[in-house]
Order: C-alpha cells, then structure tokens, then sequence
C-alpha cells in the first residue's frame, strides 16, 4: 500500500503552525455585526419582564431580541424537544440564554448584553440528581425529571451472586469536565441571495443545518452550514454549536447583514456542555478462581436543565456498564436526570468514563479480594472473538483486548514494579513519596450503532480534476484529530492517486448528504468507508482506460507516485504482491486519458452502519458494528505529605484495527491519555447551588504540557476490522476512558488508599490517608 | 408533467427587482484590497522599460507587478497559449495588460495605475486582415498571421455552378458587436488555507479555475471558482474572466490579501473581446424553379491581437456558412485572422450572424434574380428531417425549420405587406416614410459538437435534503438567462419534487467536474441531461420505497404538489396518463421514509455528447448532436430623408425542441431579437488605426427599451429532440443571428437599397439612397 499506515505529515500542520488557518474569528466581513447574548442569573424562575431599554441606548447596538422575534421554531432540535433557543416565560439554570444583542462593535454588544434587566419570580431548584428523581422534588423535565431511563437484562444477576464466591460492591462517583478546547465557541451567519449561509467551529454541521433552518424557517436547500477550521471539540462542539449558530443566524436575518458571536472562556464555561457527573453503584461476583459470574449496575448522569445529548450518551454508557469482560449475567439499569444546572452533553468517551472508573476500580477490589493479580484477573475475563458482550452480541474477529493488556503489562513493567517488595525497598531519597503502577481496560463501541441508527450513514463526494489532482468532500469533521489527513490517505489509496494529490475541502452541508454527526469515533469509519465507495466506482471507470492503455496483455508495474498495472486476467491493481510485471501506466497518465475520453471521475459515495440489531425493550442484541479494545496502565508517584499526585508514565495500548496513519494515532492516544491524566487528578469544577465558582482557566486547571507525564508510551495493536476502511476501526475517545480508574488503582498500589470519586485531588488523597492511618 | 411547460417565475426574479442579489462588486471582505490594470497605449511595440516608481507613491498603494511577479505560468490557457496574461516584452494592441496595482482603495489603485511609466518601441503595426494575411505584412502570429483555417468541401461546386441557371455572388461585412452587458468584468480573489478561492462575473468557472491554477501555480484541488450573480454575459464572459481572475488572483497570492478588480465601462471596452468584424464572399447558384445547387463561402474573421476564442468561433461560422438550406455541391474556406487590435472572441451567435447576414441577405438576391418570392425559395430549399448538411450530416428528427418559415410569415403578414402595390399605394401621411418587411433563416448548431469535442460533457450534483427540498449543482452558470429556473424545473420533474422545493446553487468548480464552459447554448440540454441522469439514479432508489409504501398491487395517484404511484406491473411513475388510481404516496412522505431507511437520495450525474463524426480534414462529418432552427421577419420603415431605419415589428420563429418555461423562451426571443436589431441597425464601434475611438456608451448606442420595436413577437416551434431534456434543445442564441439580414431584406423591400455592411446606420442608407438616384 502506498498511502496506507504511513505516517504523512497532516494536511494541516503547515497552516496551523505558521498562524494562516482561518479559525472563525479570523473570518470578517466589512459590514459585520457582532451579536452577545444576555443569560439568566437565576437556576431556576418565572421570567417576569425582560427590559432592553437600557441596552438599547449603547451606542452602537442596532437590537436587542428575544423568543419572539424568532422567525421559525423556537426549539432546539436534538433528541427531546425541551431546550428552547432563547427562554420563554422559565429559566432552568443560570447561564440560560434569554435575549440577543446585535450592535456595530463586540465590546458595545458585550456591554449591552450585560444590561438587559430581566425581573425574575424564583421557582423551588434541585441540583443532586438523587434528589430530583424523587417523588416531590421540584419538576423540571415531565413527571418525574428523569430524561431517559435504560435496562440490560442478560440471564438472571440476582440468582448468579448468590453462586459466587466472592462479591464486591461500590459506589463510584465523577464530577463534570470542561472540553477545554483551544477555541471557545463561534459563529458567523451571512444572509445570501436565497437564504442563510454560516460559518462556525463545529463537530456536526448537519445538526447545526437542522438548527438553523428550523430557528429561521428555512427549508434546507435554503441554508448552507460550513464548518471553519476548528480548535477543538471533544464532543463539546457536538450539539451545542447548533444553539450558537442559531442565534448568529436570528440576528443576521433581522438585521440583514452579516454577524459573528464568538464566546469568551467564561461565557463558554458558564452556558455550555460538560461532561456529566456520575453516580455509580455497581457490584462484581466471582468464583473462587476468578471467573466473573455476575454483574449488576445502578448508573446515574446528571443531565442539567435540558436533556440535549442526555439520552444517547447513557446508552452508550448503558452499553459498556460492565465493563470489557465475558459475565452470563447482568443487569443494568440507567438513568439520565434533569437537575437545574448547565446541560451536560458529550464529552470524548460520551458516558463511558463515568462507569469505566466504576467498572475498573471494583475489577481491582474484586483481584484484591480473590488474592490475584488483576492483570491476571483482567485476562482470565477479557472479551474475545467468540465471546458475548453484556447485551449477548458476539464480539467477533477484531478483537485484540487480551494483547492489549498483555502489552500495556510489559511497557509498563507490571511484574517488576507490582511487586510491594520492590516499593518498600524503594531507593527514593524522600521517603514520604510512594510509587504505585495501575492498569484499566475498557471496550468502545464505534460509530453510532442502534442508539443512532437513523444517524449511521455517511456520504463522501470525490472528484479528480481535469489535472489529476483530488478533491474530496465528506460529512464529517476534522476538529483537529486529523481526519483531513487520514481521510485523504483513503481516498489516495482507493484511487491510485498519490497522497500529495489529495485533500479533504472543508465540510459544508449543500456538498454532500446528512452524514450525521461527527462523534463516537465515526470518522475513519463512516467517511472512509463512503469515499473508499466512491473510490471503487471511479476506479470502476479508470480500469478499463488502464487496461486499454496497458494492452490486453500487458503487465504495468506500480509506482511509487501512484499508478496502476494490469494483472492476471485483466484485472487492474495497485497491489505488486500481485506480481505484475512490464508496462506502468502512472496515475496521471491514466487520469489525463480519462479525461480526453470524457471518462467521469467524480461520484459520490455513501456507506451505512448495517446488522444492528438492538432491542430496547430487553436491552440485548447488538448494540455496534464493531469495538475498540483498550487498556491502559499508569505509574504514578503519590506524595503522602502533600496528597498530590504525579503520573511518571502512561501506556495506551489499543486495538484500533489498523492505523492509517501511525503518527496520528500515536496523538490520539498521547492526547487522550494527558486528558484522561486531567480528568482522573486535576480537573475540578466547582458548582454549589447551581452556580459555578470556578468558570475560568484561572480556576479550572487542566494539565499544560509542564503537567504531562515524561513518557505518554502508545501501542497499537492491529486487529483488522473486515468491514472497516483498510481495516480501521475508531480510536478518537477510547484513550481518554481507562486513564482515571487505571490512576486511581495506581493510587491504592502506592498507598492503600481506594479514591471512589473524581478528580484525585490533593486534599481528598491527604484526608484519606489522614483518615486511614 | 408538473414543471415541464410550464411559466414558472425565475428563482432569481425577486431577488434581483429588490437588489438582494449579489454580484461581485458587492462581495467586500474587511482586509480587502483593490487592483488595477496599467495597459498599453500603443498597438504594436516592444516594451523598453516600466517605471513603477511614480505609483508606488501614491498613498495607499500597497505594490505594482509585472509578468515577473507570476508564481506561475504566463500564458493564458485557451485553445492556443500565445496571449499572456501581462505582457512580457512586446504589446500587440492598445488596452494590453502590461502591470497591476494593488491598492488600499479603488481611487489609489486607479490613479497609480496610470502612473506605471511604460517606454515603447513602435513595431509596424496592421489593423485590416485582408491585409494582414498578404505576405509582407507585420508579423503578429506566426508566419502568417493565420490563427485558424478550415474547409468544406462537398462534391463539386465549380462544376455544379456551370449547370446553374442563376448565379448571384456578393461581398458582406460586418462591424464589431460590443457585449454591452449591464455588469462590467470583476472578480474577487481570496487566499485561504490551502489555495485560493475566487468569487466573480463568469460564463465558465472551469475556464477560470485553469487560468487560476495556472497563474499561480497549484494544483486544480487548490483553487475554487465560484459565480457570483452574473449581470449578462453574451458570450463576453466565456474567456475574459480568465484574465481578470488571474490578474486579481495573483496579486491576492503576492499580498496575500482578499483583492477585487472591478473594470469601468471604458475599461472594458477598450481590453475586452468583441464579436469578429466579418468579411465574406459569397456565391449561390440555382435551378430555373430555384432549387439552390451550389454555394461557395470565403469567409474571415478578424481576431485582433490574440486567438482567444477565434479558432472555434470560426469552426463555428465554418459548420454554418452556406445557410439552412439543402444544397448538393458546397464549397466553404474561412480564416481567422490576426491584426493589432483588441482579441475578439466569444458571442451570442458565435461567428454565425456575420456569415448568416451574407447568407440570408444574397438569398433575397437569388430569388430576385430568379422572380420568385424570398419566402418560397427558402421554403423550397429548406433542410428537412432527411436532408444532408454542408457536412453531410442527416438532420434527424427534430427540424421545424420551414414551420418556422410559415409561421414567421403568417405572424408578419407577408402575403399583405409584401406586396409592391400596397407599399406604393400606401396611406402614410409622410410620404417620405417607406415600409418594408423581410426575413431570414438560420440552422444552429447546439451544444460543442465536434469542435469541442473534448468539453462537450456536464456533470451534475442532486441531493435531496433531510426535509426533500433539493440542492443542485452545476458546473453551467446562470448569467441572466434562467438556467437556474430552467434547470431547477427539469430536476423537479425528474426527481417528482414540487418546484418550489427545488433550486440551483450558484457553481463552483469544487462541487461539480469540469462541465464545459456556458456556450453554445448548450446549458439546458448538458445540464438539463446530466440533472436528469441524477435524477433517474435517485429514482431508482426512491422507487422501491414507494413500492413498499403503496402496496404491492395499489395503485396511487399523482399530486399537484409532487409525488408517485405505482402503476401496472409496479412501476413507479408520475404520469396520470398512465391511469392510476387509488393510494397516492406523496413526495414528502417518500423521501421522509427513505431518509429514516437511509436510502442516498444524492448522486452525480453525468452527461456527453455522442455521435459527432466530423473529420476536420474534409470537413464533412455530424458536427452537432442537433440543430434548432430559427426564422425571422420584420416590419420596418425607412426614413428617406434622415436615412434611419425604425423597426416596427420582429417575429422570432424557433423550433427548439421543447420549451421547458415558456416564458423564459419567450424572453430569450425578445431580448436576442433586439440585440440583433442594434446589430443590424444601430451599434458601432469605430477602431481607427487600432484606437478606439467610442469606447463607451455615450459614443456607441445599444438599444434601450424606448428604442426597442412597439412588437417582438416570439412563436415557439416545438419538434421533439430525442436526448434532449423532455424533448429540449438550445435557444440562447439563435434569436439574434437573423435579425440583420432580415432587416437588410426589409430595407431592401422598402428603398431597393442593398445594404451589404453591418450596421445600417443612417448615414450609410442615407447615401446609398443619394447614389442610387
């Protein structure tokens, strides 16, 4: 393969690295407006007035709106119709929007947001989802708060424990985690000849072109959404750019003229999604020599004010509740609950960190309880090929689980530094630090699956110019992980073309059909699947012109900078095992022909998740098309005098099918794993009574480059994927997912104390060591 | 049909009467810079320096280029690459691109741009190509001066003139036509990411997108063209916006900042292409009872200074210029000529309506020579469904011509007004005032044919949206005539979409392959064909959905709004012709399940032109895939006193096929019979030793519409084309290219006056009137 597991520089690096990118608030136009947004100060209230007179007399702002000058439909379209664009008569949670400002300057609509007088009569809040699901809580979303609710019942849990020898149980909990991306939300909306064209920062265009059709009332030929280079998602530019996008269009379609809302960091952190806190109770049973029998999960996400993503990032989490392991039986049950808070969204992993710190930190009590190494508790129960998962799906060939295991062991030295003796004849100088090694797996589901099923489809548009050169437009986004890249090494591949040929346009919803949203690690998938079509029928038109040009007999060897050969029977290759010998026919060559005969070289490819066949009702059959397999394993130093904690090392190894590009890869895990390092040990985010304390980086910390762990150590094992393009399966959440419950093991390696919630901070470390002494 | 046939009101109708639609000269961006053009004030010299000291210090100037700033190559790519875009060392006409200014405002950039200081050297200069192809002429072109030349030849016709009983021969010229069209040149040019995108005033973005990508150096993926809401065209803007996009391309490249150029009207004048003035000789001969047995045809085009378009303007002149007639033995030699004045190139009627004002105006002669009425020699000689060509091309099926004939009379009244005594006998109160009526023919060549052979293909990108409102794309522009409408109700039909939910986004060389350029009054067909061939992909799709939803055996209606039944035998149709009855699925409800069933409801069609034959060796083969044929006649009056000629009255009579939006045809009619009649009466252009002498509309008079005839009356002849669209062929520009002649033969009806020059202005009738007492 010439394109294929080769470590290509990204499309991208140049123009990011010499400042050209073009990130929406470089975009301008000479007759802009800047739009801010006024936001509810209240958790929860009757609206009783809303009074812009004041705002209205900032000179420079030309309106100030609210729900009633929308146009077309104010609600949000997601899931569940309860997330109104700008509030009505009742705010749900501090930060909710509830007017738009437009005005010549940002600083006069930022000023004037701030003077939107909105009397308010408050309404009784609740903010601990264990609170709101009881009976006489305060009502936020329908009868009893709860947004969605999920069962997995696989063979009889109840019955399993009471054969098992040993039985653990726990309750786990997680606090929020703030995407942190580079870029805080932003949009610009543009009128046109016949409807609305934005450009913006975003994950999934074909939600923000529902959006804004519906906030207008436009059809969607109508509106065109084009996604801006953007500085990070992490599933926080999943949903909530259509709410962005939304307004930036109301204002420019009032105003007629272009407008662009770019959010500040505290602004972002106040109204936008989160990771959501987790409540976990969760129990394991074995028997004596190890075999997990039964597992049993109560699974509780604060959803916030608005149930948004709420609903489909439990199920994901409903799906992994039990972790990567073969258990007969299990039961799960989930709920997503309204809380008057910021709604909770997703977040790389999308409900499966949560249950995975759950999952992987009893896996370590239960070893503990049985006397045996977890690692070899973990190999002993890991999923293989002919195994069932929890919801009785047969995981199938492309299933490295065990070998990732086994080599995150060996990277990390698990033999040697398990080994307490080894600690306590430690050669550390100072003698209050303790070092401890942990490890965690977990499986990820890929793509979207039953839970989206009418989402699991992808177009891709390809096109050879009349030069050769390779323009390909797909429905999915690169919000940095390197899609552009990885995506053109497909496309190269499946045409022939060389890779320096090739590229990827940037995302817009009038090129190609709804490809739904750019999440669940879909990407390499979906998009690589849909051009890899395309690719075949446009191959399908180039092979004969090959062939011609080759002579019936001919041999063409392949080229180095892309080209074609005619091999046994006729057929065209790229392949040399195919022993082709003789006359080449280089890639452009082919094309030029191609093109002299009015060949076209353009197609628009389609591919769709097929075979889910998931049954709500008993939560069982099966759930995804196919699964990453990841394990990672930690070590750390735990300073008793202080609590803190320093991760020496980190390895990631997964199972990712094949790696397109192993240099990108080897960023996705090192990225995710120095996120998960954040979410295990640092990220705090303070919210009391509905109000967030901490809002900014200057009180939010996530970890620098000067925080990451010397070595972040990737392994990727290939355990291909039939139905996958050249085999890959998805990798973009999997390394943040097992980086806390692998910590926190770690943890209680070094100095006996088990962390059941999330961060690891210094003062909760310190007070339990303090405690258990 | 639903949107077949039906007047339709243009997509861009409101846009344009409320002055929302965009042109380019409205595109600003906020760091935006403007250009202009430092040219030539001599016809033919070297250049012997540039000084562009004096520019640079005008306030604001931010640079001054010269053909030594071109990242890339310097040759403008049309048919043959000789016209730089910025002269190197030698100037060829007055108005050449010489340097361009980039400048902080337009004013600056203006003014700077008469301040590039240029020293000449004067090289012998010709301005005549009846002399410029005499052996000692200054050399322009290589060693001839000769861009082009071809030749008919079919049987024998010297031989066949010594059995005519009446032979006429004349010699006809033609002046420049000027565009005149309401938006001068302009273009938009921004850097991006990853190349350059250009916005601007175009006829063909793929002629664009070689000139960009050539200028500046990248490969065809880094470059996109778009059309911006183009104020006419005319055939002006097939070539010339590959001049103005490189040119402001580059200095966005140089500066690395959005740039516009904006030409003014004098601007444009002076630099931009022409139609051909046009020198014929011409000979008919005939049978006693007129039955046309030979034709002789030397014909040449003046080129001006580069070939542009000329080769295959006078290919097509070459194809058409023995007139719409059956005639046994033809001879035909044309030549396209060089001479130091402004490139000619590109317009409606493409090198026809010079030839055809000597055709037409020499038949009127032949058939007085003969004494037999004009209208019953064309009728006898006419080519009919079996007749051969001057190529020996079988005319086929779809051929109206003498119905045009007929019907152009009975509408003008011929029998009535063409009689002699009627005239004399006239009840005028001014007896100084003479009516006259004529008419002429025309066969036009729709679509590339054979000289374009290697263009002549259309691709075409459908995507239904998520709601069913339809995006299409193009790679054929809309420049005012209503191909956005027009197209727009073919992929309704084919699609069974209601009309209104359907549009036409604006093109763009990244969406579709290279379609060809937008001439030759090919759009509706090649576009209208690659829709179509979409439409009939997403059908096959659509259909067995609509199948699953009516029930194997039902049978469902057609609806207004659009929508299916199945007919016997489960076909899926919308004809209510073929008589169903019972359930009726609509549109809406169709695409909705096919969305929910993920069905691809996008594809890229494709459209080529098949079957031309033509050998350029003998000039005999099928040159066009089909022919609309064209009869005009008009009612004049001639002042005998002053010399000018009032046109009373145009009957535009064309079989083109099938009429797609009536209206819109009708509108086609109406506006090329009145660009014709400034042609033939009014617009003229004076180039005295290569210098423009009225080089703006206070000096060279266009129709308005106070000038305009008190009656156009359009008659539209419907004879099926089989591969057309529904039954469509091409009319943009048949309309215009019988005018003159047909106004030549009225004035001759009127005052025996034979005009044989192009346009008969009043002082040339006045003195023909003077001679010929």
């Amino acid at each position: 393969m010439d394109s294929i597991g080769k470590s290509f520089i990204r499309k991208d690096a140049r123009d990011k690295v010499t400042g050209r990118a073009k990130y929406v608030d470089d975009y301008t136009r000479a007759d802009m407006l800047f739009g801010a947004t006024a936001r509810s100060s209240e958790t929860h209230a009757k609206i009783l007035s809303v009074d812009i007179r004041a705002a209205l007399k900032i000179p420079g702002v030309r309106g100030v709106y609210t729900h009633k000058d929308i146009p077309g439909k104010n609600i949000v379209p997601l899931v569940l119709p309860d997330y109104p664009f700008l509030a009505e008569d009742t705010v749900k949670f501090r930060g909710q929007a509830i007017a738009l400002v437009a005005a010549d300057t940002l600083d006069a609509a930022r000023k004037a947001s701030k003077l939107v007088k909105i009397k308010y009569r408050p309404i009784p809040a609740v903010y601990d989802p264990l609170e709101s699901i009881k009976k006489n809580a305060p009502k936020i979303y329908g009868d009893d708060n709860i947004f969605r609710k999920f069962v997995v019942t696989k063979g009889d849990a109840e019955a399993a424990f009471e054969k098992c020898d040993a039985v653990v149980e726990g309750v786990y909990t997680t606090n929020y985690q703030v995407h942190a991306y580079l870029e805080t939300q932003g949009m610009m909306a543009a009128p046109t000849d016949t409807g609305m064209v934005v450009h913006g920062s975003m994950q999934c265009p074909f939600y923000v072109l529902n959006a804004v059709s519906d906030i207008l009332g436009y059809t969607q030929n109508r509106v065109r959404i084009i996604q801006t280079t953007t500085g990070g998602g992490f599933g926080g530019k999943e949903d909530v750019p259509s709410i962005v996008a939304g307004h930036t269009a109301m204002l420019a379609y009032i105003t007629k003229r272009p407008v662009k809302i770019i959010y500040d960091r505290e602004e972002d952190f106040v109204s936008m999604s989160k990771r959501h806190p987790g409540y976990a109770e969760i129990k394991y049973g074995a028997s004596r020599d190890g075999k997990i029998l039964a597992a049993k999960v109560r699974y509780i996400l604060d959803g916030g004010a608005f149930s948004t993503l709420s609903p489909i990032v439990l199920w994901r989490g409903t799906i992994h509740a039990a972790g990567p392991y073969d258990i007969a039986d299990v039961k799960v049950e989930t709920y997503a609950v309204a809380t008057n808070k910021v709604p909770c969204g997703a977040f790389r992993g999308f409900g499966q960190p949560q249950i995975n710190f759950a999952n992987e930190s009893l896996i370590d009590e239960l070893a503990e309880k049985l006397a045996m190494d977890p690692l070899k508790l973990r190999l002993k129960n890991a999923l293989k090929p002919e195994s069932l998962t929890i919801t009785n799906q047969k995981v199938g060939p492309s299933c490295g689980l065990a070998e990732t295991i086994e080599k995150a062991a060996a990277e990390i030295k698990w033999g040697e530094k398990r080994n307490s003796s080894a600690k306590k004849n430690n050669s550390y100088s100072k003698k209050y630090i303790r070092r401890g090694v942990g490890m965690a797996s977990t499986i990820y589901g890929v793509c979207l699956g039953a839970g989206g099923r009418f989402l699991a489809k992808a177009g891709a548009h390809v096109q050879i110019q009349q030069d050769g050169s390779v323009t390909v437009a797909v429905g999915n986004t690169d919000m940095g992980q390197g899609a552009r890249t990885v995506l053109s090494q497909i496309a190269a591949e499946g045409l022939g073309a060389p890779y320096a040929l090739v590229d990827v346009i940037e995302p817009d919803t009038s090129r190609v059909p709804d490809s739904g949203p750019t999440v669940a690690s879909r990407t390499t998938v979906m998009s690589g699947n849909a051009i890899l079509d395309a690719c075949k029928a446009i191959r399908s038109r180039i092979d004969p012109i090959v062939r011609e040009m080759a002579g019936a007999e001919a041999r063409a060897a392949v080229t180095a900078d892309g080209g074609f050969y005619v091999v046994g029977g006729g057929a065209v290759d790229r392949d040399p095992r195919r022993g082709a010998t003789g006359k080449k026919i280089p890639y452009a060559e082919a094309v030029k022909k191609c093109h002299a005969e009015r060949v076209n070289l353009t197609y628009d490819g389609w591919w769709t998740e097929k075979g889910t066949t998931f049954d709500p009702m008993t939560g069982l059959g099966d759930a995804y098309i196919v699964y990453t397999f990841s394990t990672t394993a930690v070590e750390i130093e735990v300073d008793t005098l202080t609590g803190e904690v320093e991760i020496l090392k980190i390895v990631g190894a997964h199972d990712i099918g094949r790696a397109v590009n192993p240099m990108l890869a080897q960023g996705q895990i090192q990225g995710g794993a120095l996120q998960g390092a954040g979410y295990a040990t640092m990220e705090n985010l303070i919210v009391k009574n509905g109000v967030m304390l901490n809002p900014n980086f200057s009180g939010y910390t996530i970890p620098t480059s000067v925080d990451a762990p010397p070595e972040i150590i990737p392994v990727i094992v290939e355990k291909e994927f039939p139905d996958g393009p050249y085999g890959a399966k998805g990798l973009g959440e999997p390394p943040l997912i097992s980086v806390a419950p692998a910590v926190a093991n770690a943890i209680y390696d070094a100095v006996g104390i088990r962390i059941k919630s999330l961060p690891a901070i210094p003062e909760k470390i310190l007070e339990a060591i303090k405690n258990s002494r």
